[in-house]
């Protein structure tokens, strides 16, 4: 069976509480394990949350304020300390890039752990492809922060969903579906058979993360029709002044902007401290979108069932 | 009442667990709050500690492996984030220097907060005085480690206890007094008092705080008649060999140096994740010294009365 879901390492913002680290996330897909922003503390809370350093393939970086970046050397090292030597990808915002040097050298280190970096630059705010690899694609997408940032998207290729009486009818089993897959036709004792006569269209799943942000359009198309939506929320309506002036989102926004976006699932994170709470986050977001996730530390949140 | 206690934040040596974060400790002297060797997650667990960021005054490194320093940048941060434009002294072995600059840089912040560096290198075993401030001293000493490593110490100027019996008899009260300490002598109408005929001496109270080391000369000179030491002991003695090959010390080590420097207090921490427990630690050290401490995360050890 297919593993995909969200483990939420930390939901603080800027400053940690007693209930939260600092933000940080890992997205299990199949055999992908992508970090996202890891924020000082990930190498502990990875522990705490039984998801290994060295298991971690990919890294993405929204942004490098400390909140989301202190934890990156931490997590190198401590590959090396596992002892994998294979390296990471690492895609972060060009901009960033004299930051990762340091980060990545910070420390006297016997050995540089491997990373093959991807410094990233986008346009406008429609998602352009990043990487590419299995059966997926990441990108990327301009956030509106007080640094340059970005919002990530990881996107399965879309598929198609067989149909067995259809299959069956056409006289249609073993290695020859195979072949139908992988080549669109087959040809048959009876003639040739297309993939779309006996399947249907399977849209591929997606899921986005969006953290330190204005709402924009970056967003917004980040976040169209995923199955799984992450977002900052950093504070309430009644302190839209504060958020617009940091530059980070309200429960509100984030709830009407998943709705909007017809995104399935909303999950919340990057609280401030102020709000020692969840629910609020929650309740607010929810007056827009039914199907809202305040998140706590080491929470698990899986994708929704394909539709 | 001068309060003059350890604050322990972390325990774990590289790899943290889930009960031991990262090394960090904390010396609360007086009106001094002395940072030691921030690892990772040091920001929070002086928020779970219960002590600010804001308010330390000066910041100590052993050496620059990154579970002694990547806390670092979020502690600094933190300081601007709760409103501290207030610099803070930070010291350092002087082979370190280029990775202290990385860490100050680390991330993308709008203002760099305000650090006073002092980059230290000392000749023999023998502490080196690095700073004076109130009647206090801060020196190092090498330690023999992978990298450059110094120990600390803070020492306490020795001082005079006062006598109220031979005062009453030389008729010395009142302002009297604080002239006569502070100048060493007083003229009075029966002629003149000498402080050493109306006080006894009073050994000032020291500390030492030894990290990642062999046994060597610096430490033994580091320990000598402190009333609290710090130190490593992230091995037991059946693993020897392994304390000699990475630079550590056993807690046997650790317990019988701090017998043989007539240390009067031992705390151990930095332990290694292979054995979760600690009180093999303090019975290993225990065999040796009579007043050992094997700290958990947030543990409070006070220096022992004076003596």
């Amino acid at each position: 069976m297919s593993r995909r879901e969200l483990v939420v390492l930390g939901t603080s913002s800027a400053v940690p509480t007693r209930d939260r680290a600092h933000p940080g996330a890992v997205l299990l897909w199949d055999d992908e394990v992508v970090l996202l922003d890891p924020g000082e503390g990930t190498q502990r809370q990875l522990t705490l949350a039984g998801v290994s350093a060295a298991s971690v393939t990919r890294i993405c970086l929204t942004h490098l304020h400390g909140d989301h970046c202190l934890g990156l050397p931490g997590v190198l090292q401590r590959r090396l300390h596992d002892g994998t030597t294979a390296p990471v990808d690492l895609y972060y915002p060009a901009a960033g890039q004299a930051y990762v040097d340091r980060l990545r050298r910070s420390t006297a280190t016997a050995v540089l752990p491997e990373v093959r970096e991807h410094p990233v630059t986008v346009g406008g705010p429609e998602p352009e492809v990043v990487d590419r690899w299995g059966g997926l694609r990441l990108l990327a997408a301009p956030l509106d922060h007080r640094v340059p940032a970005l919002g990530w998207r990881v996107q399965e290729d879309d598929g198609v969903r067989l149909l067995p009486e259809r299959l069956a009818a056409r006289g249609l089993a073993g290695p020859a579906v195979g072949r139908l897959v992988r080549d669109g036709s087959v040809t048959t004792p009876h003639g040739v058979v297309r993939l779309d006569e006996v399947s249907t269209p399977r849209p591929g799943q997606a899921f986005a993360f969006v953290m330190d942000t204005r709402v924009c359009d970056g967003v917004a198309a980040l976040a169209r029709g995923v199955d799984l939506l992450v977002t900052e929320s950093t504070y309430l309506a009644d302190e839209a002044e504060l958020a617009e002036r940091y530059a980070h989102l309200t429960a509100d926004q984030a709830g009407r902007l998943a709705s909007d976006a017809g995104a399935r699932r909303l999950v919340l994170m990057h609280f401030s401290a102020r709000h020692p709470g969840t629910d609020v986050f929650a309740l607010e977001a929810g007056r827009h979108h039914g199907d809202v996730h305040a998140a706590r530390d080491l929470d698990r949140v899986p994708l929704p069932p394909r539709r």
